[in-house]
């Protein structure tokens, strides 16, 4: 899905391809550019854009990226040869942080401007778009670039930034969608080194979130949440996940970054997962399972690390008759 | 414990039994009705209301409901002839919602309406009883029918609806109370098909509830906290819960909906429960425990599935020695 | 760290040491003053204060106490010939409560005043200090006494109450800082039982703390989380707790009461933690982990109860090869 970057972060500093030396100074180990334009987006894989720098840290064979202006950033030295408009960097977390820090105003740097109306004890910003059918409570915000559709429900307390909401959806109270993900070098740490977060969450129609639920946006791209999927308390997802339609979470689940989960899975109370694993389609996952590893369509699991629902009975029964 | 249910869900629309058929339509499989009243309430098996729909999802042999004007929902055939006046419908979950949906307006569909006095930083319901006594912090939502006892405290930034609270509370930041539970068909997914919750939370005297907790409303009846019981941060307590006397839940523990849990039990953080089950008095938890099945008084359990900590040591121990 | 109490926590009545039989009347088993003096403080065993009281729960050989004004309460027997200035107590937690609920205000019981600014959307105490470059944004409450300094962003949502917040701190929406820990004594149950919670919080430059956390002040001390630590959604942290500097820690971990951790820790998410352990430097906790042993420098460990992340992984694989 693509979205206007601009509607939610909006532009800081417009660079060209050629300021980029200047801007990563003696992060750049080497740079071959033949094409310099203004910088206006950033990539990813999945999801290429025009005038964009696209941020790489695997070793790709294939130039994808020939038929759009985009300039490859990487600490791969290996890309060298694949690509033509490519900047080698020490440091990719770095080099990210730096363009986009510059590039973009987001909510995790001093200087993020929003304007509101106090419409009913709820903060809506200016540069949101709510139909008019939506029903908001009190002491909501509902910052810049916010889209919600119809007769959706927003209870109380409620925040909702870098987000497109569908029709018919029922957010509870104390819960925060759209807020920032947990993305950064192990290495560097510190509030600011944190990745900046520049992608938004999309949930479609009828879906349920539940009370103090926490829905990271995407860092690029997207979060998603599918069609008719109904998730309980307590619930955190993280950026990048992609959630099917009809899934049922109960509360407390914990969804790491980058998980991608199909069609009608259905997930116990305090589940864990393992960030960028993907789950199939009509999966089961028991309460209190860890998933660490893809699963299957059709899969049906339990325990920590979660196996097969089937084996993981027979081995407690098994160690209890043993005594282990 | 009985509650004016239209206290907190006004009535929608008013029905007469005999307009079940056109509510339901091709819902219903079979009909018998010797009896037509206004419908003004509904029932649960442990609470039985006059003029009221009970929906039954078990197979019963008595007809419990023979002095009060109650008319029996059920997907069961084998209820036909035990009750004079009962409709048997195809799915139970659609008839309840059909119905409870068009008798009562609730917080999940558009339309509910509260009118709030805005008092010293928070929202308070026209329709709600305070004593003056309570002080309530900044940024709260009291809704409409809720009532609070003598000297609680309701400290910022937290959400109470369809709840009745007594007296020497103190419920902490962020948390929210009354919330709506979890109830849906699990073939039927999607915001609209979530079970109408029309019950309340009652909160006893002395009760301590930390900052960012959620206590769901019950179903039909209520969700129950017993005098003295203290709970930490981040606790969810779902629908139906039924909580005794002084008990101490730590951190980050979630009771599934349903569960009764006696006098006097102590429970450790992150400790989690599955629905329906059924924990004795004295009982102690320990931290991380995955409780799957009834405990007896006195039990103390560890591990998941909860077993009894004595033997949950050994086999830790065991498996060190034998090296599993 | 030293703090002024009174900042956080007004004078409520102002006792001289031979004014504690008054106060504690039957709890009193003996008393032995050679000292009297006007109490003006709390002082813990790491933190002596002067014209204190110290609680003491333990068997202390040496009187550390002897430079400054400070009287022992005791429930230790053994500690009659240690101290000069000594009351032995029936229960230490029942005194404790007693006394502070005497001296000072707090949050816990009814009376607590604070007076707020309501500063473009939130309610900002007039008794706190914050640097004009820090945001803030909707729906916050900054409560008495708080500090916090320049060019931290807090969000929407956000409850901050004794504490002491510094430079470069990114605070996300609905989390609550500062708020009242999980203290009391097993047997003595309720809302008016739980130990006034009279210590603060303390975080220092560049932390990030993400959306719906909950930080719990310190008992008479401080919990404190360190500089450059990164802390992801949902995570509790109970009071006391010490954190290192460049901590890393994922959603929904939780840390119990009084535990330490040394620099450099990563932690995975839905952790949890025995209350009144330490672990050293550069240690790696998977997620889903269940620590309950103190822990060595440069330890990595895994599962429940957490071992080494090898012998842990070994144990999995012979489990799965047995069919355990």
């Amino acid at each position: 899905m693509n979205f206007k970057r601009s509607n939610f972060f909006p532009y800081k500093n417009k660079y060209y391809i050629d300021q980029l030396g200047t801007l990563l100074k003696n992060e750049i180990l080497f740079s071959n550019t033949n094409n310099n334009f203004e910088i206006n987006e950033i990539s990813s894989l999945s999801n290429l854009r025009d005038n964009s720098i696209l941020f790489v840290e695997s070793d790709l064979k294939i130039d994808k990226v020939n038929d759009k202006n985009i300039h490859v950033i990487t600490n791969i030295n290996e890309n060298k040869s694949n690509f033509n408009n490519i900047t080698i960097v020490k440091n990719l977390n770095i080099a990210y942080n730096i363009i986009c820090n510059q590039l973009f105003h987001h909510e995790d740097q001093i200087g993020f401007i929003d304007e509101f109306d106090f419409i009913n004890g709820s903060y809506i910003s200016k540069f949101s778009q709510i139909d008019k059918s939506t029903e908001i409570g009190k002491n909501c915000i509902i910052s810049r670039g916010v889209e919600i559709g119809k007769n959706t429900i927003i209870k109380n307390n409620v925040v909702i930034k870098n987000s497109i909401i569908g029709n018919n959806i029922v957010i509870c109270d104390n819960t925060s969608i759209g807020t920032s993900g947990f993305g950064f070098d192990f290495n560097k740490r510190g509030s600011v080194n944190l990745n900046p977060q520049l992608g938004i969450t999309v949930i479609d129609d009828n879906v349920h979130i539940g009370a103090s639920c926490t829905v990271d946006r995407g860092k690029i791209d997207i979060t998603h949440i599918g069609k008719n999927s109904m998730i309980d308390n307590m619930v955190h997802i993280g950026h990048n996940v992609i959630i099917g339609k009809n899934a049922c979470i109960a509360a407390q689940t914990g969804i790491s970054g980058s998980v991608m989960i199909g069609d009608n899975v259905t997930i116990g109370g305090q589940a864990g997962f393992a960030g960028h694993i993907k789950i199939g389609e009509n999966v089961i996952i028991a309460a209190r399972s860890g998933v660490t590893k893809n699963l299957r369509n059709n899969s049906v699991v339990a325990g920590f690390p979660a196996i097969d629902m089937k084996e993981w009975k027979k081995n407690i029964i098994r160690q209890r008759k043993n005594g282990y």
